[in-house]
């Protein structure tokens, strides 16, 4: 069976993994690397440190299995047109950098890199809980809210690869809380694990991580109950917009916080019929991923079978 | 050259046209018909009379001009697979309803059918200000507002041919106007011609259609700048929202209140600028319709062209 590597990149952790056609992960590997170093003032030295850091890790795992095929989702937004990656929110020394070409010719392996959200939403739709679905919005819930497109069945990345910047629609235009992309009212601010997590804190003044929050409503704490349905109903309402633009019937959700999942769920399901104009209602479904964490890894994988 | 017959269908008028390739407009006819009509209670019914009011209406154009085919534009939702038309708000009798086929049949010609506003985007983009772009996001600024979606140069109409419900995107969560549609804070109830109408006689007692709100703007009277000015900033809000989503450079706007663009765009633009993402901002460009009424004629031309 044909086999290829996939990356999954984040801020500080590299996951590697084996996977096979069917999406079987065979072997995984992570590794701690710090892209984004604060010392790098030349993108020319960024772009050095980049190529190396990811080099250095993927090239022994790559041999070990004799694979030569890469696939990669990266944080950053990528030109559609050219496939370069315009830039990137936690390595703004890169811009307009050619990093699958760069990283191609130095690791000798054919590669192919995509935004990392959309690539969880391209393991989703080939894997996961959206397989056969001919549109998908796959909405990620972690410290921030990712989210991909699917649209006729291809990866919808738009213009300048920033589509579906979904975790910042604004579902709050008074006072809305700040968001850390510097709008106010952004339904990350709201909904993503770090809401929640500030949130109980407010409400209590205890400090939890969403995991345990999520225990302490299952055991009937009323107000990790509420800030978990407050959490789903602002989800609920963020996808009424997008529905009501795209009119897509599957919405899948990963992430730390869709282990909520009881709460959150039957909270955004209610919001999002309010929201919807009445032909839409009762049209959609929200499932929850069945791929979880390793979405993003299974996409990098589709991507580079060049399914 | 060849040409083709186009129809743009209203609830209470029928625009034909003869059109050639290059985009002139040969002929042109207008004619009054009651499409919806209260005292019928059968779908059979309802059918035969739309089918048999627009045959009436087609054939004689048809054969005065000895062309045999025709492309329309249709108040009503389509499905995207199957082509049927799901349902019409304005036609409530018809349900999954083979339009497209049954009007071949009855005029022995080849007819394509798609929904109205988004043949005023597949118009803007192939004859009008969207030439050329690749995505296109067009919004008709009318009675209600209606819009379009060109992505990667196809027209997309969502999962049930109801994508782009761009005039009930919510602008306004607390206390929001009530709009057509049942919810509330849509901004077609703050954008609209209606929308401005209604403003302006809040604020002065006078009732004035747009284009004379929009004279008064320019004659200098504050209570017209104001509403018309209200307008944009609602409309920028909706389109940020728009283009976190899909991402699309190129935004295009007709109807009766782009009219008045002087005070409209800076309005629009402003607030476009302040609600979209640091690396979105500056990137979007909304341009006045260089086709105006005709967009969506044009557009129905050029399904019938198949191009």
């Amino acid at each position: 069976m044909k086999r290829v590597i996939a990356a999954d990149i984040g801020g500080t952790n590299i996951r590697l993994a084996l996977i096979e056609e069917d999406g079987t992960i065979v072997d995984e590997k992570r590794s701690r690397a710090e892209l984004s170093r604060h010392r790098l003032r030349s993108q020319y030295n960024a772009e050095l440190h980049v190529i190396n850091t990811l080099a250095d890790i993927i090239a022994p795992f790559a041999e070990l299995h004799g694979v030569n095929r890469i696939g990669m989702g990266f944080p950053g937004f990528f030109h559609s047109q050219s496939g370069r990656l315009a830039s990137s929110p936690n390595l703004p020394l890169l811009q307009d950098f050619a990093l699958t070409e760069r990283l191609a010719k130095e690791l000798g392996m054919s590669v192919a890199v995509e935004n990392d959200a959309l690539c969880a939403a391209i393991g989703e739709h080939r894997y996961g809980a959206g397989k056969g679905q001919n549109n998908l919005l796959h909405i990620t819930l972690g410290t921030g809210i990712g989210s991909g497109l699917i649209l006729n069945g291809m990866p919808y990345s738009g213009e300048h690869g920033m589509a579906m910047e979904f975790g910042h629609l604004c579902i709050e235009h008074h006072d809305g809380l700040l968001c850390g992309c510097g709008n106010h009212g952004c339904v990350e601010a709201y909904a993503s694990a770090t809401a929640v997590i500030r949130s109980f804190t407010e409400r209590t003044g205890e400090q939890h991580d969403a995991k345990a929050i999520f225990a302490l409503a299952q055991a009937g704490n009323a107000s990790a109950q509420a800030v978990l349905q407050d959490a789903g109903k602002y989800l609920g309402m963020a996808i009424a917009e997008a529905v009501k633009l795209l009119d897509v019937s599957t919405i899948t959700l990963s992430g730390g916080l869709s282990g909520a999942w009881e709460i959150l769920h039957p909270a955004l399901m209610s919001e999002l019929d309010v929201n919807l104009i009445p032909p839409l209602k009762g049209k959609e479904i929200v499932l929850r991923s069945t791929l979880d964490d390793n979405a993003g890894l299974l996409g990098a994988a589709t991507i580079a079978f060049g399914i």
